[in-house]
């Protein structure tokens, strides 16, 4: 396996995905052949990270494809569209979900006749769409950068998280390849520990001088005048440059503008929802309390604990300084920036 | 069991300490002989919470003395000098650890004859003033809140914090007897989950309403409008009122300010260091790595991942909208404030 790894790949007639919550104990691999079997893998988080979401959510379109044409010689159209429907209501804040699926919803409208190889080829161009996104948004990112600088990311926004290479880790990589990056702190980023888990684990295979912090040292982090930049991704981003993302990322944003820090959103035009007139109108998921008040099998808090577990929020746009997309860079955004961008498509 | 666990005792010729990292799977107690065991202890945080830590050292004297009074019956007074020096490097930030040790020093040198009878009764005395300054700060803490309150409090402050009531946990919990406080919030606390592990504890014994959130979730929650006051106690407060206190409370004062939630620091007027011009003098302890990157024996990160782990961090005065100790409270605290309130004494 190369460095940056495939968690979502196409294998012949089925889709492999990389049990994300097992690593880095285990590399295991699901394979999967229907659209509920993919359903379940993001709703319990096997796969996660908004455009590696999308990405499975297309392909499993193409699962829906092949087993309803194979099932049903009639009814094939409107079993898909249940699919569609199923594949959608895992995750709601993530916009690009939605929009792979209504992606792959033209397409299968589009065509006459037999579907699969159609749905296919959409699922992989877009997959290959990210990836090429990913890499010109490192290099547009990585351009903000002064030199010498040393950047914190939140979550896991790499190639794990994406179709490949990443969105905020991908600028981080493209910084640190081109010298500008000399050192990467990565909150671990609870619940989940994505970042203890996922970006340590990729930012270990590339050998970058990285240092693990808990979310909550970020603050103190900044007031040592230890880090020039927080890079984060973007789960969606309403029409006035609003970014619902990970939980914590609002806490950074508000920290990083008391410091002087600035601020970098990471993401494909696909997390763009330009439905929404700002953030307060995104979904947030909350999840399971349970989430919080174990590790795994072993139970961290006292019977008879609640919690409360938003696995998201919302940074608004005024303490963003800069949002990278495939399409451009906004600077300072807001809904006339944010338009304009999109109006460039 | 009372409801307000008592985690450090004396008893017959031993100190009884409850082995905090247990819990709450477990309540395992200590029965410790020697000062050197108490600073093992202390070291392995067994025992933690600036006043609790102070209170076991005290007793820690007491061990000293009984034993190299039985084992030397010369050289008695060096060694416990000795146990003083290593009871003193403990831990570096909290100051009552300081404090108290020299109070038990100034006692052992004030008596002529046998020290055991008269550092036992110091000990317990300082024990017994820490849990009357305890419910003296709970009552005057609980006055500054409004109605139908909601609070948010890091770490543990409790009882097992202290020599028994707690700090920032005695304000919620008399601000919960008194009808102020309608919901608590509990920060888990990483890396040490004393919030989820304690704080969660101490509060299902009282049956308060709470929910515990994962430390990044604070800005949110108060973005949402969601708690009115911070509540945190202190490991060490400089004579300008800076305070140091666990990992986090920085970003949470940050936060705080940010969205016009107001910030309460309570901790007795040993935590005070007048010594120490601001923040920036105060020592902050570094811990291992490890404690980030695996959870109990259950490894986290990936190999070859690093960590800074800094377990407390500064917030300065200027952040703070209250201090509240056993002589009074300060608000707003400066340099000539804090001094008055010293003084005061």
């Amino acid at each position: 396996m190369g460095k940056e790894v495939r968690a979502v790949e196409w294998r012949g007639d089925r889709l492999r995905l990389l049990d994300q919550r097992l690593l880095p104990d285990r590399e295991v691999y699901l394979e999967l052949q229907t659209a509920a079997e993919v359903a379940t893998a993001i709703t319990d988080m096997a796969v996660r990270g908004a455009p590696a979401i999308g990405i499975t959510a297309a392909y499993g379109v193409v699962l829906a494809a092949s087993q309803h044409r194979r099932e049903h010689r009639r009814d094939w159209r409107q079993e898909i569209e249940q699919d569609l429907v199923l594949l959608g209501r895992t995750r709601p804040t993530a916009v690009n979900l939605a929009w792979a699926l209504e992606r792959m919803r033209r397409r299968l409208h589009a065509c006459q006749g037999e579907p699969e190889d159609w749905l296919l080829a959409e699922a992989r161009q877009m997959h290959q769409e990210d990836i090429a996104a990913n890499r010109h948004m490192g290099a547009l990112g990585a351009d903000l950068l002064g030199p010498d600088c040393a950047v914190l990311t939140h979550c896991n926004t790499g190639a794990l998280a994406t179709g490949g290479y990443g969105t905020a880790l991908g600028v981080v990589r493209s910084g640190y390849r081109s010298g500008r990056i000399k050192q990467v702190y990565a909150d671990e980023t609870r619940p989940w520990l994505q970042g203890t888990r996922l970006t340590a684990w990729e930012l270990a295979r590339e050998g970058m001088p990285a240092q693990l912090i808990v979310d909550s040292a970020a603050s103190y982090l900044m007031s040592l005048g230890r880090v020039q930049w927080v890079i984060v991704g973007a789960d969606r981003i309403a029409a006035n440059g609003d970014v619902a993302n990970k939980i914590g990322t609002y806490g950074l944003a508000v920290a990083a503008r008391h410091h002087g820090v600035r601020f970098m959103v990471v993401a494909p035009s696909s997390t763009v929802d330009m439905a929404l007139a700002s953030g307060t109108e995104i979904p947030i998921e909350t999840r399971d309390g349970a989430e919080i008040l174990a590790l795994g099998e072993r139970r961290l808090a006292p019977a008879g604990v609640a919690a409360w577990n938003p696995v998201f929020d919302v940074t608004p746009a005024k303490l963003i300084d800069a949002i990278v997309t495939e399409r451009g860079v906004v600077r300072a955004p807001d809904a006339m920036s944010m338009r304009r961008l999109m109006a460039a498509g």
